[in-house]
């Protein structure tokens, strides 16, 4: 990474913004020295920020906005108002080609209407998917979508685990990631019919891919695929369901250690290790889900994540960017349309 | 409880049997004085286990049957082979009024199609579902569909909201139990058609039951709502990622207890507390998944369970049947049949 990589940014967005976008920028510079940022947003909040920051203000250009799209606006609406809006402006860059990608922690439903019309889909793909990447028993996985589509064919299931594929290579470095369709069980009579005939195209694709087959909720932590494949209903809920789950645990845990006084001895001295356990559970640093099957690269970051939280967002991006992810992707869709393999016939053979 | 109850065990059924339902059995025996057993399984096997436990003994009937139903078999299968076997011959014994309950940690799938055969649906009910309950921030809530029905509509998932909130205020305990529709959002507007459709019938029904409307995956263990209803495939889907999540929670604490020297002496000092915390969240204490909507109780436990899972398996058959669960559940279908708040036109309004 010699070449300087520019990063729009939409300081407007999320529950702490301009703030945290500021300081998050602030990180991500010592984390990637090449970086530059476009940040989009009202000048009069930003420029004080900047001034405290004087290493990031060499690298960052105001671009002011009055607009700010607003966290419960419906996604239909936000694309008829929001123009003009920080949102807007920061996936614009990246569709003139003056920022590399964009990172926003707004409203996710309105970041992908804006992002779908301003960057198009990319060729071979029907409907864009979310993805995110999380800790598991092995290191981590990549589960999509989770939640850009509440209803999802075979088709799309299939379009999901080819961008999920390139997803882990790029961003996890994987180098032959392995595939899993989510299912209820993982006998091939098992299922909903969109899953068993993703499944079937999936098994007879003649692009070089490590499909497995059925996973099964609890192959998420424990890993068992590196990609993890389902509609945006049920990603959606798997993710929200163990992001709960790790809550609940961890205060089970925290409540365990206050229940004695021998108990609490024992935490002053397990403090150390069990802040590592912490930091590999963070949900900070998880942060930075990717819209896949754009033309273009755009990152929703948790709207109500701290600085920290938004620099790994920001480095999500810049390695999207920067691993040419986009291109990887035309050219595994290029290969996909040759073999014809996501028509819908291709299932009944 | 001063009349005895009988509940029906398939011996053979699950990973360890018949040796942890033997032991399971002696285990709730100890915990419900009153409990007798109609043992049903291969003799051979059974009677030197059953020698092992005198006190057991008495209490058991043991009925010979040949035939096993193995785990992979497919549904339609099993019940056309699957008659005389020790899993039909338990759900026999509950329509044929031997028992009150049956319990078997056997083939999910042939268990529930020879229950529905056996006992038939109740009335108002189209589609029976599976539900269990699971520990939370504020206690313990309930979930349902569990994976019965991989495709629901509107209609299903109203009667599963009914049935859910009947369990837990039976299995439970709780007064005025609330109820949430699992969705990927709180707004009206996300979500399935399904979801969505379901929300407007329980929003306006008569009956005396306390929605609240949709919840989110981390809802589930936060507790935010008694009741969670989903359709088969998103349930199953969720308990699964729940549990694997937790077990890698407690994978993460156990390695950083082992990091450093230090941490080990903590952990030395803090095991007791940290014990309880496993036995809150110990799946065994969770075992016991009720087939509901049925015209007789069958409970299923987990495959992989040992005696003490069993035996909670067997407490969950015991309070159902002891607390007049169906009769509860008719008199609620009763009364929203003559609301006719289920039909599909009460939707539109």
């Amino acid at each position: 990474m010699t070449e300087p990589l520019t990063i729009a940014l939409d300081a407007m967005g999320g529950d702490n913004a301009p703030r945290i976008v500021v300081k998050g920028a602030a990180l991500a510079r010592i984390r990637h020295p090449n970086v530059r940022f476009l940040l989009f947003g009202d000048e009069m909040k930003i420029q004080p920020l900047l001034k405290r920051k004087p290493k990031l203000r060499k690298i960052v250009s105001l671009i002011h906005t009055d607009k700010v799209v607003p966290s419960d606006m419906k996604p239909s609406l936000a694309l008829r108002q929001g123009r003009g809006s920080s949102m807007w402006e920061a996936i614009n860059a990246v569709s003139d080609g003056k920022a590399g990608a964009a990172v926003s922690a707004g409203n996710t439903g309105a970041l992908m209407a804006m992002a779908k019309l301003s960057l198009g889909t990319l060729p071979g793909i029907d409907r864009p998917a979310i993805a995110a990447f999380f800790p598991t028993m092995r290191g981590e996985s990549v589960m999509l979508d989770l939640g850009a589509n509440v209803e999802c064919d075979a088709n799309n299931l299939v379009q999901f685990a080819v961008m999920g594929e390139v997803f882990a290579r790029t961003v996890l470095g994987t180098q032959q990631p392995t595939i899993g369709l989510l299912n209820v069980g993982e006998e091939p009579v098992k299922g909903r019919d969109a899953v068993k005939t993703a499944s079937t195209i999936l098994r007879n694709t003649r692009l070089p891919i490590k499909f497995e087959g059925f996973v099964e909720g609890d192959d998420i932590a424990a890993g068992t695929v590196d990609v993890i494949v389902t509609d945006g209903f049920t990603g959606n809920i798997a993710l929200k369901t163990a992001e709960g789950t790790a809550r609940l645990l961890r205060e089970f845990v925290r409540q365990a250690f206050k229940s004695s006084f021998i108990a609490k001895i024992g935490f002053f001295l397990a403090r150390s290790a069990l802040r590592k356990m912490q930091v590999r559970t963070d949900p900070r640093r998880y942060n930075g889900a990717m819209f896949l099957g754009l033309n273009g690269i755009a990152v929703k970051s948790h709207g109500g994540t701290d600085a920290l939280g938004f620099a790994n967002a920001i480095g999500v991006a810049i390695d999207l960017a920067a691993g040419g992810f986009n291109d990887r992707i035309k050219e595994e869709f290029g290969r996909l349309s040759e073999t014809a393999d996501t028509k819908p016939q291709a299932a009944a053979s």
